[in-house]
């Protein structure tokens, strides 16, 4: 087992291990957001037929090559094609037929007068217009034709796509499944967040933390409740989340003689890859795999603040991965931060920061409190600004890379132009 | 009634006639994403006493003034104090305890020496290291104290918020209701997407691809399927969605002599407050409200692209108001367009572009069909680039606005630091 990793390093190793998950079949309605695990090849052809774009008059161009607001050309209206009708015949020589959007071209017609070039009349016409060629005419596969690949495997659905999927019949396709991800929380001080909190006891809120950090990207958390600090205890709930496609337990990977989770693990049938990354907050991370099953285990530290930024660095991208996502990491900017920051050499710092935006660019400022056991300094901080493991540290007014966590920052207040 | 506004008026228009729903109440578990309708006051204090941030020895700073790595002293380690425990007595002039992370600080100590700084002895203890003041110690309430406001009422609940609920006991939260979202499509030529398209029938996508604008932003639909193109019919499915909070249709307000929708409109007690928007893709859209009840009423555009497009310009806008978000736009940036686009004077365009990230900055490719009857052209174009109302075009380098649709633009590829 390794120890000491860079944060590049670990996180390149956990996205190794982690495959991709297979495939199921969820009804078109359901699948928003998830990533397809087919292509989608169209059976169809859209429009389905040569068709018209407005509401209007089918024609031949022909007969109004000499139309003008000055000079119309009355024509007699031999018959109606509604939208989802067809022509009873072809259109002849000197003939119109009043069309509405979508309806098939009539065979003979070559272009199509929207109706405020026209009198608007029913049996007979004036047209104040000499149409170009296949005018607010549609063509028939304009859209998609029979074969076409519409969307590639790989694709996250979006409303589009779900638009698509409708138009040509698809309403149950193939996506990667979500994993369901095993959440322990240990400790002896730790008690559900229902539960009296006196004689120095605290909630478990790093599960519920991990609960939430899970369904906002899709993933299905098992909550499986608060280990007491015995091996025998850790390993009964641990067994509990074997089904789980991740476990993640908080608490329980630092030095202390209170931590079983090592041992257990290894009893559990984990082989444990590597265990400690050079970052702050989050030192004490583990990470292994059951051999059997290859479900992947993470160990995060128990502060608050370095179980979350631990499972943004490294269990979110494996649930993207495991997603079938392409891009599993955070957005990341440029931003000037406005404190000075110090730090030793040897660690990755991962620095909360409220992100502002100005004419100049973004700012990032540290939020004033870095501890991590304060997590009301995670709602502040929108961004973890990165202070690289090399450095001492930086000035004000240096411009950093910062991981935006809070997606709100990027909506728009103003409509923006 | 006014006809022909500018987006701007428009959005401005259908805002100011849009009220913020509700509170409704929630497990908090339920809540992600959704924005907080009370303000959370903490009834707690966190960490609830001075404890230890370390696993270690809980010491006196006076009995180590002289501890040194080359002069270590050795105390007595008197008592154990667990995570979840309590000190059974105070430490006495020259005694330490041995403490684990989270564990309260027995009275009398005013340090904490962690376990990698001493030989980590059991009955005594040898340590290497003279502690600052209250090293390794938090105090009592430095999360958050009795009274501290931790969450501002109008806060979208993301996965940190969600920790501090728990940590402050919070299983039930007060947010602002979802809107319940009536869609009507309404045409002869349209079929629900699982039935044949045989005659120049086709798919009623529109309503799929509103459904999935709904739900991506949480809003709840209601399909209320497809009208027949009579008053009878649309009247009878109109009515059937009364009950919703925002009632939308898509086809059905253009100036074609089949539709029907704005008479109906008028008979279910609807005051159109506009009709026809300065805009391309989508001119006719109409909006107004059911005046007994308030329940906001869209006529959209029939033409895939134009629906989708004034949706997201201004039906999102107008549900996430409703839900209680601050920041109800999409998120825009400036972006190079890579080719030259012709446009008349009199309406603003919402150019179709597909977005690459260069060094340079963010280009905008115009996807190649810009025709609004091109649903697939919207699963290619990740952005609306935005072509002023009073504009003939841009030159190829011009730098736009573009409003981003697909915000999976935003995730990281790779790590990014």
């Amino acid at each position: 087992m390794r120890e000491g990793l860079t944060v590049a390093e670990a996180q390149d190793h956990i996205l190794e291990a982690t495959p991709v998950m297979g495939a199921e079949t969820l009804a078109a309605s359901e699948a928003g957001g998830r990533v397809l695990a087919e292509s989608i090849v169209s059976q169809r052809r859209h429009p389905p037929a040569d068709c018209s774009a407005m509401d209007g008059y089918a024609v031949r161009r022909e007969d109004l090559s000499s139309a003008s607001p000055d000079a119309p050309c009355t024509l007699p209206v031999v018959f109606e094609v509604p939208a989802g009708g067809h022509a009873p015949r072809a259109l002849g020589s000197g003939e119109t037929a009043r069309i509405f959007t979508g309806a098939p071209l009539p065979p003979g017609a070559d272009a199509v007068v929207m109706q405020e070039d026209t009198d608007q009349g029913a049996a007979q016409v004036e047209i104040r217009v000499a149409p170009a060629r296949r005018a607010h005419v549609r063509d028939a596969g304009e859209d998609f034709d029979l074969g076409d690949t519409l969307i590639e495997a790989g694709a996250v659905l979006g409303a589009p796509h779900l638009g698509v999927l409708a138009s040509v019949g698809r309403t149950i396709v193939s996506v990667h499944q979500r994993p369901r991800v095993a959440i322990l929380s240990g400790g002896d001080e730790l008690v559900e967040p229902d539960r009296p909190v006196d004689g120095g006891r605290i909630v478990s809120s790093n599960s519920y933390t991990l609960a939430a950090q899970c369904r906002e990207i899709g993933a299905d958390p098992i909550y499986l409740g608060i280990a007491e600090d015995t091996p025998n205890a850790i390993e009964a709930r641990m067994r509990a989340g074997l089904g789980a496609d991740v476990l993640v337990s908080s608490a329980g990977v630092s030095v202390g003689d209170h931590d079983h989770v090592r041992s257990v693990l290894e009893k559990i049938g984990c082989r444990l890859q590597f265990w400690g990354v050079k970052m702050k907050p989050g030192f004490p991370l583990a990470f292994g795999v059951i051999e059997k099953t290859g479900q992947l285990v993470f160990g995060l530290p128990g502060n608050p603040v370095s179980t979350a930024v631990t499972f943004e660095e490294f269990v979110r991208p494996a649930l993207r991965k495991l997603m079938g996502h392409r891009a599993v990491h955070r957005p990341t900017l440029r931003a000037t931060i406005t404190d000075r920051y110090k730090k030793k050499r040897g660690r990755l710092h991962f620095v909360r920061v409220t992100l502002e935006r100005t004419a100049e660019g973004v700012l990032a400022h540290p939020v004033s409190n870095q501890s991590s056991g304060v997590l009301t300094s995670l709602i502040r901080g929108q961004g973890l600004a990165v202070i690289p493991l090399e450095s001492e540290g930086v000035e004000a007014g240096t411009v950093l890379d910062v991981q935006v966590l809070d997606t709100t920052f990027f909506d728009g207040v103003d409509r923006g132009f």
